[in-house]
């Protein structure tokens, strides 16, 4: 691992932040292939949901009480919320609650959630000006690949440090996003580039509170403001990703620019984006996915269940050994409420990590009769259950990959359950109706902003 | 030194956070020094002309521009500014222009201007609240001596990893600084500082573009808004500074947390605060002064000096040994202007660094006069300045430190000349006396918001 302390930067390396500018200064929506489109609809339509399934917890309405009383003149919607905010402010509203529940997307080559902050920035924007449905769409496919790119080139050193990566490139990613919608030239591109590097933060010691989401939001807010100081001349750096005391030099012990560099337009990380079915920590998916799938396969009379026994990856029981729990947020890191909500319910959507679900008898008596052992040889998204019945033979599944790993992504229909699971807490069947439809079809939409609209709850 | 990767903290240092947060809670201003509180004093009237000094400039002009249509409810006045703000933006509009000339004040402990960013927040705040000066006073003393602080625990390592100190703790003083005034309660008072430890920000590739005072306008801010949701019970973790994951072990190679927590009420880094009085880069500040004297002992007939010859510390021609130069940008990092200027002018403020004074014939002619060699035994703040006259003997002057200089502090009437030098461009002679006022009688106000409408131009 190289030393610390940055070393001037080679000749090969300057003009990274350059390349990167005038690729998404330059880049054409025609040249995107199709696939990648399609990947950035879903992204779009899952961060939508998950915008909506966060917006009336507590930390967001603190956030609202708090900031409310600043707010410039309120042309923006919120996603989720009846409030208007300027466009600002709703920014950081919309990062905060998309990334509320942990349920947004990532992206595991480097484990950020880099749609909450790009997509933030940019539907308060477009609720507050006139953007075309496919000017959104190129600026978030681009914000997304800026960066994800920059991600990739510090990671894992970079997150190993302690950052908390989808702040720390969310920013980026959103000044590009909002610089590409307001046109910025190549020179103008590399400063708003700048101004959003030098206010890249976010630390891993806020997980487990509210902010940790608050990271994406203040990111997509920052990025934002980044773009419009840019676009009116106020200077950076000119070296902002790539000098020896740059982003990456300061914010990872270890960096390899070809990362950014190698294959733009060509390669791009919306293709490696996954989407989490199940709202509770990723390591207790595959006993979910498990207990689901022979809930689903042995319509299993669950009186005849005598006790579970899970074998998992050491991490499981590193993470999420908690048998005896209390609160639907303990639920979310307990391998034995998993084996129980997917015995019981099939599924683990925002119902089955509340307090009420986590204190039925039922799952509880599940919950209580599940045993687990740690099993080296088990990839960490692998797991055997053995359900053992009073009436008869035990019934076995051994599973290597959960549903929403990126060899078993959700199917679009999948998504649509997911948002619609989330979205029915503030918002009616028919406008979740509109509003999927309108996801699909961003590409194509007069107006972006119609999207930010259409998720404000009625009456 | 410490490898990169964070230990696990030790029992002593778990509790750094809640000690700091406990003593800023508990402080009473009656239990400081008198001598600290005039050092206060001083900090205040000096960043008060340092913020109506730097207010017309580009780069603050630009972000009134990008910012004033996002503004909330105008109920802050803007240092040197006629515009109200929000007093969030307020804020950051102050941080901008008070360090925009890097001419606002320096603890040499750490290289941190921690004033900027505490003070931005407070007359931001005290301007659209009701504030005594007392409470104003008290929580900038607090707010400046936690930053400075939690910046001497991590000085060296963490400003010769690249970041720009004065950004990274700032928005820690000002989080502390504006929790104190909302009178905070301990587990609040954490989250503050943790909501701003997770903001912490600020890249030295910033230095020498506008990105460089956008740090302690955007800590101002930021630091605003963390003590704000942190009210209201917006959470973070609780162990913000000393955790494995927190803001010394992720931007720091190495730590000292006795630098936080010993001698906490009884020693104060306001003792230790020093004051530019030429608005140029520190290392020609033993040349401007010890020509200055030598103008202002000998009388000196221009016309008789024939050549300059200077003998600097290695650094001072590392950074500052270009003599041929056409604006005053170049000015402030020219060891040459700077005999020049005092020689012929016996000063260096913002006059001496414009345009029309680098082209001004008669200094243009003693700047290419001037020669300047390096002499690895003399100390930085040192310089031995030869002028040869045409009429007889040379003159010659030794200076160990130049004015400034802890050693060789300015004087309240030279604070006050200064300020009154920067205050001029924008208030009339009547405003700035009563400014002046103001500042010294600061925590005798009966509401502290007086001294950031007084500096408010006029008609």
């Amino acid at each position: 691992m190289p030393a610390r302390k940055p070393t001037p930067q080679t000749p090969d390396e300057a003009g990274v932040s350059e390349t990167l500018a005038r690729y998404v200064v330059e880049s054409r929506l025609a040249d995107i292939p199709d696939d990648v489109k399609h990947e950035a609809r879903r992204a779009l339509l899952n961060y939508v949901g998950c915008a909506i399934g966060g917006a009336g917890e507590e930390g967001v309405e603190i956030a609202m009480r708090v900031i409310g009383p600043f707010s410039g003149e309120r042309t923006s919607a919120v996603l989720g919320r009846r409030e208007r905010l300027d466009p600002l402010n709703a920014s950081l509203i919309n990062g905060l609650s998309s990334h509320y529940h942990d349920y947004d997307d990532t992206t595991p080559k480097n484990y950020s959630h880099t749609t909450s902050p790009v997509a933030s920035a940019l539907f308060a924007y477009a609720s507050a000006n006139a953007v075309s449905g496919q000017d959104l769409f190129e600026a978030f496919i681009l914000g997304f690949e800026a960066a994800s790119r920059v991600g990739n080139s510090v990671y894992p050193g970079h997150y190993d440090t302690g950052w908390h990566i989808t702040g720390t490139i969310g920013v980026i990613g959103a000044a590009v996003a909002i610089g590409r919608l307001r046109g910025l030239p190549l020179r103008n591109m590399i400063w708003a580039i700048g101004t959003a590097t030098t206010q890249s933060a976010g630390l891993r010691e806020q997980f487990g509170s509210m902010g940790k989401p608050f990271h994406p939001g203040r990111s997509a807010q920052s990025g934002y403001l980044a773009a419009l100081l840019a676009e009116q001349g106020f200077t950076s750096g000119n070296y902002p990703i790539e000098s020896p005391r740059g982003f990456a030099a300061v914010l990872s012990p270890s960096h390899d620019f070809s990362k950014i560099t190698d294959g733009l337009g060509v390669d791009f990380d919306l293709r490696e984006n996954t989407y989490k079915p199940y709202a509770s920590g990723i390591v207790i998916h595959p006993t979910i996915d498990a207990c689901s799938q022979i809930r689903a396969a042995h319509g299993l009379d669950l009186t005849d269940v005598e006790s579970v026994q899970l074998t998992v990856a050491p991490i499981v029981l590193d993470l999420c050994n908690k048998k005896f729990i209390a609160t639907g947020l303990e639920g979310k890191f307990s391998v034995y409420h998993a084996a129980a909500i997917g015995l019981v319910r099939g599924q683990g959507r925002l119902g089955e990590f509340t307090d009420e679900t986590v204190n039925d008898p039922e799952i509880r008596r599940i919950r209580e009769s599940t045993h687990a052992e740690r099993d080296a040889s088990l990839e960490d998204d692998a797991v055997i259950v053995e359900v053992r019945r009073k009436s008869g033979e035990p019934i076995r599944l051994s599973l290597d990959h959960a549903l929403g790993n990126i060899h078993r992504p959700l199917s679009d229909a999948q998504l649509e359950d997911k948002f619609r699971d989330q979205a029915r807490q503030h918002l009616t069947d028919g406008q979740i109706d509109d509003l999927i439809g309108l996801c699909w079809q961003v590409d194509t939409l007069d107006r972006a902003g119609r999207i930010a609209e259409a998720a404000v709850p009625k009456g």
